[in-house]
C-alpha cells in the first residue's frame, strides 16, 4: 500500500468549468456506452416493428434528463455546501426519509462499479475479440485494480482525468458528425437487419420496458451536485454550467448514438459486440479512430467506477458518523483514505460480477431503481425545503422540483414494475433491510452511550480488587519468569494446575517445591481432562472475594509463523473458554522464543 | 457433541475369537468389493484376451495374501502389546524408518476413508441406480456422518459390529456357494461379453498393471496385530487364530468372487454398476438377498472406513508424543476421542473425495504404496529383530519375515512403477514431505526444550518491574472503571490519547481533569491517523524504564455476536499491532454490556 500520507496532505485543488466537467462527467456521459444497447435489445424482443420505436424511446429519456438536470440546478443553489440525497432527505424528510436515500446511494453505488466495470469490459472485447473468454476474469480484475488504487491513496488529479475525458467527448462527437453528415447525405449503407426473433406482440409494455432499461443512462448526471465546494469562486455559479454542460452532452450524446442506431439498423450481441462498438466499426472503419473511441470509452468507463470508489466510503462515512454503521467505516485510514469503505465496496462489487457472470445486461435490471429512489426522495425532500424556507424566488424553484420528483417518481414506478421480476425484486428486499439494519446499529449505540454516561455515575471509591491466576502446565524458564512478573505486580498471585495424571503432577509438585517455595501450587481436578474448564470455574469461583479476577496467559512468541501451529494452542483454547465471563480480565504474558 | 466422558470410562472389552474377527475384519474383508473390479478394469484394456487372466492375477493375490498373513503372525509373536508399523520400524531399524512407516501409516488411513466411503456409496448407487447423480453428495456425507460419530465418542461395541459382518460374511459366502453350485453344474447363463475397445495389446506390463490394482485387497490383513491386547486370554493364542481365519476368508472370497465373475463374464460400468452389484443380481436375482448383500457390503465399508478413525489419530497421537507432531494432536479430548486428529482425517478425506470427484478407481492407484511400504518396513524391522534378539525357534521366524519383506517389497516396486503415472507420485512426494515435516517440528521442539530449560538458569533476584499503558479514546464508564482496575494493580500507570483531532483532545483533557486529577493524560501525536502505531512507539520507548511493559486493551463484551462487529475493533487492531513486540504484554480490561 505505500507509506502513509500526514493529514495536512488532505487539500483540494479547486476547479473551473473546463476541469470542473471531466471531474465530474464520467459517470454520466459514460452511460451511452450500454445504455443504447439496453434500449436496442428491450425493442427486439418485439422483432423489427419495435426496433422503430428506439428514437421516440430516446426521446423520453432526453426529456427526464432536462427533468432531473434543472430539478438539480435547485440543489446546488439550496446546497452550496454539497446536497447528496442522504443529507437533503434526513434534513428535509426526517430520519426514516434519509436512511432509505442513504441505503439507495449505497446500493446504487456497488453497482456503478459492476455495471461500469462490465461494461468497459464488453467494449474492450468488442475490440479484442480474443479476450472474449477472459471476460470475467478481466472484470474482476478490474475492480481489484480500482480497489486498490483507491487503498493507496491515489486521487483522481482533474489535469490527468481530463485528456481520456476529452478525447471520449471528442471520439464520440465526431462520430455523431460523421455518421449524421453521412445519412442526411445518404452515402451510408445500413446493416442487413438481422432475423429477429419476435418474442412479444409489440405492446405498451415493451416499449415501457425499453424505455426503463434505458433509464440507467441518468445515473450520475446529479455528481455535480455533490461537489458544489470543489468548483472555484463563483462556486455556484460555475457548478450550474457544468452541470448545464454536462446535460446538454450526456442528452446529446444518447440521442445521436441511438438515431445512429437506428439508421444504421445496428443489433448488439450479448457477449461478442456493443452497439457502441459496431457503430465505431461502421463509421470510423477499422483503423486508428476506431480504437481511439474503444478505449476512451474503456478509461471513461473505468473512471465512473472510480468515483463510485470516492462516494460510496463517503455516504457510508456520513451514515457511521450519524450511529447507523458501524464506527469503523468512519475512521481516515493511515493514506487518507477511508479503506474499510472502500475494501468493502471493492468485495461486494466482485460478488455481485461473479453471482451475474459479468453480464452487464443481467446486472442492468438492479441498477436504476436505486437512482431515481434517490432522486425522488431528493425531488420531494427541495419541495419541503422551499415551502418551509420561502426564500425569493422559492415558488420558480418549487415548480422545477417538483415537476422533477413527479417525473422521477414516475420513472421509479415504471422500472420498478417492469423490471420487478428481471432482477429488480433484489433491491426491493436490499433497500428495506439495510434501512432495518441502519437503524438497529443506531439503537444498539444509543442503548450502550447511555449505559457508558458518566451523568450520575460514582466511580467505586476504594477501587477495585483482583487476583492473578497463572496456570502452570510444566516447569521451564517461560514459567519462572511469568511467575516472576506476575509476583511483581502488587496483587494476590494463585499458581495452578489442570490436573489430568496424578503421576504428572506429583512430580511437579516435587520440582515446584525447590523453585517457587514460597507460593503453593493448586492442583485442579479435571475429571473430563479438559484444560480450560476447571481455569474457567476456578476463576468464577475467586469473583466472590474479589471484585475482578485476572487470568495470566503465557505465550511463546517464535520467530517463524507456522512455528505458531507448535505453540499456544492450549493459549488460545483457555482464551476461548474465558470470552465470555463477566469480571475475568486475561493478561497476555508474552515470552520470546530465539531458535 | 453431547455431554462429556470421565476419564475412568475408557475401559475396553475383552474379546475372543468370535467378536474379535468382526471387530478386525472390516477393513480386509470389505476390499473385495472394490479389488475385483481393478483387476477386470485393468485387464479388459487388453480385450477379451486380457480377462482371461483375471483368475491367475487372484492366484497371485492369495499367494502374497498367505505370505503377508504368516509374516504377521510372528508380529504378533513378537509385539503382543500391539506392533504396529511405526513401532516395529522404530525400534528396528531407527528413527527415519520409523518416520517413513508413520507417515506411510497416515497417507494410508486418510485412503482408507476415502476409497472405502467412495466405494460403499457405488455399491449403493448400483442397487438404487436413482442416487447415480448424487455420488459426490453422499460421499461427502458419509465421511462428514463417521466425522461427527468418532467425535462424538462413539465406539464401536463389538456385539453391534459383529452382526453386520456376520451377515456380510454369510451373504458372500452363500454368493459363492451358490454361484460356484450353478457353474459346476453348468446350469449358469454367462452375460454376452460386451464390446471391449483394445487399448493395448496383451503383454507382461498390462497383467502386472491389474495386478498392481487388485494389491488394495490386502489392505487392512495386518489389523489384528495392532490390537493383540484387545483379546481374552491366552490373548497371543486368541489373536494368531483370528488372524489366521481371517486371512483364509478374505482369500476365499477374493478368489471366489473373482472366479465367479469370470465365469459370468461380468465386467463392471464405472460411475453406474460394480462387478460386485452386477454378480449379486446375476446369482441372487433382484430379491432380498441381493438387497441385504448390498447393504452388508455398503456398511462394511463404512465401517472400513471407521476402522481409520480410530488408527489415524493413534498413530498421529504416536508421532506427537515423540514430538513428531503439533502436540495438540496428543490430548486426549472430554469425549475421550483425539479431537483434533479425527476432524483433521476427516478434512483431509473429503478433500481428497472432492479432488478425485468421488471415484474409487482414481482413488486406487494411491492407495497400494502406503500400505506395501509400511508391510515391507515392519517385515525388514521384524527379520533385524529376529537376528539381533535370537530367541528359541528365531530362525523359523526369520524365513516368515523374510519372505514376507521380500514379497511385500516387490509388490511395492511393481506398485510403484506401474502406477506412478496414474497417480501414484502424489505419494511418492507425500511421504518424503512428511518425513522432513515430522523432522522439522521434532528440530524445532528440541531448540525451543533446550532454550527453556531450568539448568543453570538464574531467575532474576530483584524481580521485574513493569509499567500499565491505559489507552482512552474517550471518557465513559468503561474507561473509569479500567482506569481504577489498573490503579488497583500495584504498578505505574501511565494513561495515553492518540491524538488524531486536536480539538477532541483538548475538550477530553477539560473533562479529565474532573474524574482523573491525579493521573496526568499523555496526547500521544499521529501525524498519520495511526491509532496503534503510536501506542507500540511508546510502549517500547517504556521498555528502556521497565523490564517490561503492560498494555492495557479494554474490551466491551456484548450480549449479542453481530454486536460484536460495532466494538472492539480497535481492541483487535491494538492487538494485532502489539503482536510481536519482545517485552510488551498485553491485558485485556472486559467491561460487560447488557442492552
Amino acid at each position: 500500500m505505500g507509506s502513509p500520507l500526514p493529514t495536512h496532505r488532505l487539500i483540494h485543488e479547486k476547479l473551473g468549468v473546463l476541469l470542473g466537467l471531466p471531474v465530474f462527467a464520467s459517470d454520466a456521459i459514460s452511460s451511452v456506452a450500454y445504455a443504447t444497447d439496453e434500449i436496442i435489445i428491450g425493442l427486439a424482443v418485439a422483432g423489427a416493428a419495435g426496433l422503430a420505436y428506439s428514437v421516440p424511446v430516446a426521446l423520453a429519456i432526453v426529456v427526464i434528463m432536462i427533468l432531473v438536470s434543472s430539478s438539480y440546478q435547485q440543489v446546488i443553489k439550496a446546497y452550496p455546501e454539497g446536497g447528496g440525497a442522504y443529507t437533503v432527505a434526513k434534513e428535509n424528510l426526517g430520519r426514516t426519509a434519509g436512511l432509505v436515500a442513504g441505503a439507495a446511494l449505497l446500493v446504487d453505488y456497488i453497482l456503478t462499479v459492476a455495471v461500469s466495470v462490465a461494461s468497459g469490459i464488453d467494449n474492450l472485447v468488442s475490440a479484442v475479440p480474443a479476450l472474449a473468454n477472459h471476460h470475467l476474469l478481466l472484470s474482476v480484475g478490474g475492480i481489484l485494480f480500482l480497489t486498490w488504487l483507491n487503498l493507496r491513496g491515489v486521487r483522481e488529479s482533474a489535469r490527468v482525468v481530463a485528456l481520456p475525458i476529452y478525447i471520449f467527448i471528442a471520439s464520440v462527437t465526431g462520430l455523431i458528425l460523421l455518421g449524421g453528415y453521412r445519412v442526411l447525405t445518404h452515402q451510408f449503407q445500413p446493416l442487413p437487419l438481422p432475423q429477429l426473433q419476435v418474442q412479444h406482440q409489440l405492446s405498451a409494455y415493451t416499449v415501457l420496458h425499453a424505455f426503463a432499461s434505458a433509464c440507467v443512462a441518468l445515473t450520475g448526471i446529479e455528481a455535480v451536485s455533490n461537489g458544489v465546494q470543489a468548483f472555484r469562486e463563483p462556486h455556484v455559479r460555475n457548478a450550474r454550467i457544468t452541470m448545464a454542460l454536462l446535460a446538454l452532452i450526456l442528452a446529446t450524446f444518447f440521442f445521436g448514438i441511438v438515431s445512429l442506431t437506428r439508421a444504421y439498423q445496428v443489433v448488439p450481441v450479448l457477449g461478442t459486440e456493443t452497439s457502441f462498438s459496431k457503430l465505431g466499426h461502421l463509421i470510423y472503419g477499422g483503423g486508428v479512430l476506431y480504437y481511439v473511441l474503444q478505449l476512451s470509452t474503456l478509461i471513461i468507463l473505468l473512471l465512473a467506477a472510480n468515483t463510485s470508489f470516492q462516494d460510496f466510503p463517503r455516504v457510508a462515512r456520513l451514515l457511521a458518523r450519524d450511529g447507523f454503521l458501524p464506527r469503523q467505516l468512519a475512521n481516515l485510514g493511515d493514506r487518507l483514505v477511508f479503506a474499510n469503505g472502500i475494501g468493502l465496496l471493492g468485495a461486494i462489487a466482485i460478488a455481485l460480477v461473479l453471482a451475474f457472470r459479468g453480464s452487464t445486461h443481467a446486472l442492468i435490471p438492479l441498477y436504476a431503481i436505486g437512482v431515481f429512489l434517490s432522486f425522488t426522495l431528493s425531488q420531494i425532500g427541495m419541495v419541503r425545503r422551499w415551502v418551509k424556507l420561502q426564500p425569493p424566488g422559492w415558488w420558480i424553484s418549487v415548480i422545477f422540483n417538483a415537476a422533477g420528483a413527479f417525473g422521477t417518481a414516475v420513472v421509479l414506478c415504471v422500472v420498478t414494475a417492469s423490471k420487478f421480476m428481471g432482477g429488480a425484486w433484489m433491491v426491493c428486499i436490499a433497500v428495506p433491510s439495510l434501512v432495518r439494519l441502519f437503524s438497529r446499529i443506531r439503537k444498539h449505540y444509543d442503548a450502550v452511550a447511555k449505559e457508558l454516561t458518566l451523568e450520575g455515575f460514582l466511580p467505586p471509591r476504594q477501587g477495585m480488587t483482583t487476583v492473578l491466576i497463572v496456570p502452570v502446565a510444566s516447569l521451564h524458564r517461560g514459567t519462572v519468569m511469568a511467575l516472576t512478573y506476575a509476583k511483581g505486580m502488587g496483587v494476590p498471585v494463585r499458581a495452578v494446575h489442570v490436573v489430568v495424571d496424578e503421576d504428572q503432577f506429583r512430580s511437579l509438585q516435587e520440582r515446584w517445591k525447590q523453585w517457587e517455595p514460597d507460593l503453593p501450587l493448586i492442583g485442579l481436578p479435571s475429571p473430563y481432562r479438559s484444560l480450560t474448564a476447571p481455569i474457567a470455574e476456578y476463576a468464577s469461583s475467586l469473583r466472590l472475594q474479589f471484585d475482578t479476577v485476572t487470568v495470566l496467559i503465557p505465550q511463546f512468541i517464535v520467530p517463524q509463523a507456522w512455528e505458531e501451529l507448535l505453540h499456544n494452542q492450549s493459549a488460545i483454547m483457555l482464551n476461548f473458554a474465558l470470552r465470555h465471563l463477566h469480571g475475568v480480565n486475561i493478561l497476555h504474558f508474552r515470552y520470546q522464543i530465539h531458535t
